[in-house]
């Protein structure tokens, strides 16, 4: 198996332009496709439409270009839109492609990509236990189906995972159990909590006995490095993607990943440069930026509110939304270093990286 | 003379305890300081409270120090309060003092201020070649005040103008003068680009040929490397504050500057740095770090929409003013280099530096 | 002939289950629907994605129950989203029928409604006397359709028209042709603008010796009172929807309509309401409200700054936009007086009404 | 005694012009004010520095003008600033004197005004038991001193209440109590919520049974209808302002209230000026609209996300805050009736009014 990643910017949410000139030249087969992340332009909060529509228009187009039905492609892709493009962000879109490769693994490892679904959560698994768990093993299995053998060689986990609506507090309550939350909005940080910490769980950066129903989103000393998880309204079991390098894919990509321990640490950038063959400086070589194909990226306000000691006033804004100011930031951060703005930097933190910080993971072209 | 700065944390627009500890403990001379710059963290619009508050504080505060009336205070201290800390930047005054020192100037350049400005203007010269002609000749003045002979020594000019209100409007068409826009907002980018344009025709920057009425905020391509301009309500001169480095002044302190291209610029940032004598590193080393006393920059969304060929969101943005996230990209660009979020990045930048870029000036602690 | 008009709450830009609950029971024949008018949840400025997202979602809903393609669809359905519900402004859709009728016509007056469109225009011809003499062509053409013989008849003409893009500006200058303005922004406000004087005209409310292509947007003393127009990228024509009284007509809807001299004329109000056979008490009688089928105000925030001599300070607000601020008060004006806050009040009102006030129209049941 | 109140348009929060206009020519006693409150331009919300600015420059002005020092002022005068002049609300000060008058009570009614306050809390007090009965007991001992001798004759309460910071809840920790909360802005509610219910006991709206320290800010059925309490963080007693009608008092203004049970409650609105000897028309008259010299309302958006059945988005706008969006709605409804926006509307009504409704009080001019 061979992966490609695409990376291809969007003049709107609804702009598949671009996807279908490649789809129309050969390059992507949209049959191969096994997941698309997005970067939209909305507010990445609540009210973000722009999400909704940039999916609903890739499944409308995706529909179209395969032949699949809606549903059969909703099993198939996993779509993952992350709203919020502020500051020097630019909206565009990650097209990740599983090939068959007629090339023999070249010996080295390369990309390897999986794709996996856990079984449908009951509403009042949300948040807790056992969606922690049943992640947990879905992730192990999706990485066993990716041909990844070795945690160490995970480098990012994208997970989508569902969150409580009124009706399904009320299912729940039917049935007799109770839910974390009666709020929709917390329950997506519980279920993104819950989702990050099943990938920390399956990959070893936390055991069991760290985890409990009551530390979820409460104690955040426990994280993953290499989790990213949103949650949607649209789906009730978790939805995931495993990024990783395997001996048994060939191709010439590569992921690896670091953690930033606050919003402005560009040693963990370097780090993740470093390892990559680029040489880290202010800013990279034009020929590294080239070999750059994805940079995903968690970005949070630091609950304590201070950078390095220094007050940011992300928290207190009743203006602007936090999260909105730590894109911003973030994005600044990576793009005076890797010279370009198509940065997948998202938002909404839970067990993933430490308060303030975030994990980052750069998929890039290998060097020569 | 000696010039000191000092970077003080603010905790509010109206926080001077900070100051006041400073002066109480004798590490500042109240009688000493020529100028205040503020980074307070209003919206940075129109509707910035933030700055007004910090001017009104400081001013009764320092008139309560150092025994001197408001009306004094106003003409020898200049006041500039730049708002909108979006992103990770940190609230925080930069207190620049004029000492007497002892100590003979040690052979080498050190840096240098002086504080001065220009003949009140009537409301038909804003905005004109009269405002710009008259600035020239004062910032020639303060300079040599300020003992710098020469111009590649200045590597900062601060200015302080007037804008259009709806009274002085009635005061022009009342004497049968025109004005160049009856629209106050809009007054503040004439007279922010005429006063910019008057320290790159001191500085040498710009020739007299190139200048017109006509050219003021619509011809971008002549602009200054080293003006930082802002407007304000209350005032009807230009008040002005040159930074640059002279022999005949004393002390450990040193300013270099150089000019971002774009946004994301770090080039730029790297030069100024390595003429420090700072390794650009990423980020720069805790004992530069600490050398950092004042970094001064102006950011711009770029006209065109794009940063190096990808599409920014900033200026189609409604719910967040495009300066707004033009300073918390900046913000992010420096702060992951220079590992600080206390820096000076302020918007409105009409020839300051080239569309979407922006001038980069730094106060450093002399090297070893 | 008989017009239906379905108020329709919307839980979503993209819910159209209520739509096509009523569709289902047989309220409503799709392929009767002549016009569907959205009040969606986005900004309802640049970066409104809700307008988009609804009417994505209705077209290809409605292509699926009437069988049409969506190019004959956007041919024979006029969509017109108008984004924005701020404070009580509840999102719903105004779904417009016009149903072959076997009653015959009662002697009196009932809903009539039409819907026409301009040929498409040049780039050059956008926000010019072009775009006015051409559109008042088609509204008159437009009533005759409807059988409105007499313009007094007419209430209420609702126009979507086209806008300029990078790429039709470039076009105008390939055939040596100027535009009005380049900024894509700003020529919205003159395509719309046009086009209200274009039914202003039609209507007998100004003549053509007002009219110059240099009074489009700078002259508000000319206006319609029954104009509402917005401008939208996917179209070069205006589409039109003319609604008035007829005796051609049967049904029991009719509909009557006023001008608000400013934001918060209730008079003007109570003038509608009268004519309808409705007291304008405080709050209108709970039967009243029942026979309310549709509510059509124009909102935008007075240029002087001033509400009856009072500050306002939408126009100083940096955080919100003015025409969100304007909408929120005329939506709080009319839901005290008519006990419901699905009102279709939007913003963008040049030559619609006098500065700071607008057209209001009123569909209601016919009293008894 | 004689009560006063004066209505003033304000420029911008440290606009004292006005103030002092009335003072240079008689109109007003600055030695007599027990009150300012202002309507002031900012957000309302966190981030708001339009309050304390305006608090700035009227204690700097009054110390001034009545040769007092700022700290005999603030216990002398009941300051309160309420933030966010949204949709056309009208920034304004309402200043209240109580007047020394050698004309007799006439045997009616007129308005009488009294401020006090409580012993300071400490901060594991704020938002309990001790804060509820404390308040009662101080508007119960101000109630009389105001000469105001039935509960039934106070129409309006304000109340300027603590809220706890960091240093006070350290300072709690250390005397071994628990805080209310840790969360500065959550400690704002629970503050706000203990004063009102401290009103609605002392004005027998609750009895002592009904309240708790759990059902603060949980249990949203008991409330004060006259209550109005807004939290800041320069004072830890509660500042309290009765106002009321009493036979004791002379002048010819006069108060009443009632209670609005959602935001475009008109009905309510509509007794009150019943009861003022107004008829409540749409419009009231011209010459009613001028006996009105404050109007004095809370608002908040429906927990429930309905208004009447019908859904609002102020909840989940995450560009602008929810207590925005209700003022500008409620300021919509009251301004179309009334025909003036000089509303003191403000925000934050935990136990004021049930959910999605309020408190409105009217002082007026006695009719003839």
């Amino acid at each position: 198996m061979e992966a490609r990643v695409h990376r291809i910017p969007a003049n709107a949410p609804d702009d598949v332009a671009g996807l279908k000139a490649l789809i129309d030249n050969g390059t992507i087969d949209p049959a191969a496709i096994v997941a698309i992340l997005g970067k939209t332009e909305g507010n990445g909060c609540v009210n973000d439409f722009s999400r909704g529509f940039a999916t609903a228009t890739l499944k409308s187009a995706l529909a179209g270009w395969t032949g699949r039905s809606q549903a059969e492609l909703e099993r198939s892709v996993v779509f993952v839109m992350s709203g919020g493009t502020e500051g020097g962000l630019s909206p565009h879109w990650l097209v990740f492609e599983a090939r068959m490769s007629a090339a023999p693994a070249n010996g080295g490892k390369a990309l390897a990509i999986g794709a996996g679904m856990t079984r449908p959560f009951a509403p009042h698994e949300i948040g807790r236990m056992a969606q922690i768990e049943v992640t947990a093993e879905a992730v192990r299995t999706t990485m066993q189906r990716a041909g990844i053998a070795h945690v160490e060689d995970v480098h990012y986990v994208q997970i989508k995972c569902p969150l409580l609506t009124k009706a399904r507090v009320v299912e729940a309550k039917r049935n007799r159990r109770t839910v974390v939350t009666e709020d929709s909005l917390k329950s997506m940080g519980y279920s993104r909590g819950a989702s990050a910490l099943g990938v920390a769980l399956a990959l070893g950066e936390v055991t069991l006995e760290n985890l409990t129903d009551a530390m979820i989103c409460q104690d955040s000393s426990f994280y993953s490095r290499r989790a990213a998880t949103s949650a949607g309204v649209e789906l009730m079991e978790n939805q995931i993607l495993v990024v990783g390098n395997s001996p048994t894919w060939s191709g010439d990509l590569v992921i690896d990943h670091d953690m930033m321990s606050d919003a402005i640490d560009t040693e963990a950038l370097a780090r993740v440069l470093d390892r990559l063959g680029i040489v880290p400086r202010l800013p990279i070589a034009s020929a590294d930026q080239e070999r750059l194909i994805a940079v995903l990226t968690k970005a949070e306000p630091a609950a304590n509110g201070l950078i390095r000691g220094s007050r940011h006033i992300m928290l207190d804004d009743s203006d602007i939304s936090a999260t909105r100011h730590a894109r911003s930031l973030v994005g600044g951060v990576l793009a005076g270093v890797l010279g370009t703005t198509q940065l997948f930097v998202s938002g909404g933190a839970e067990h993933q990286g430490p308060d303030g910080g975030g994990p980052i993971a750069i998929i890039a072209r290998k060097g020569r």
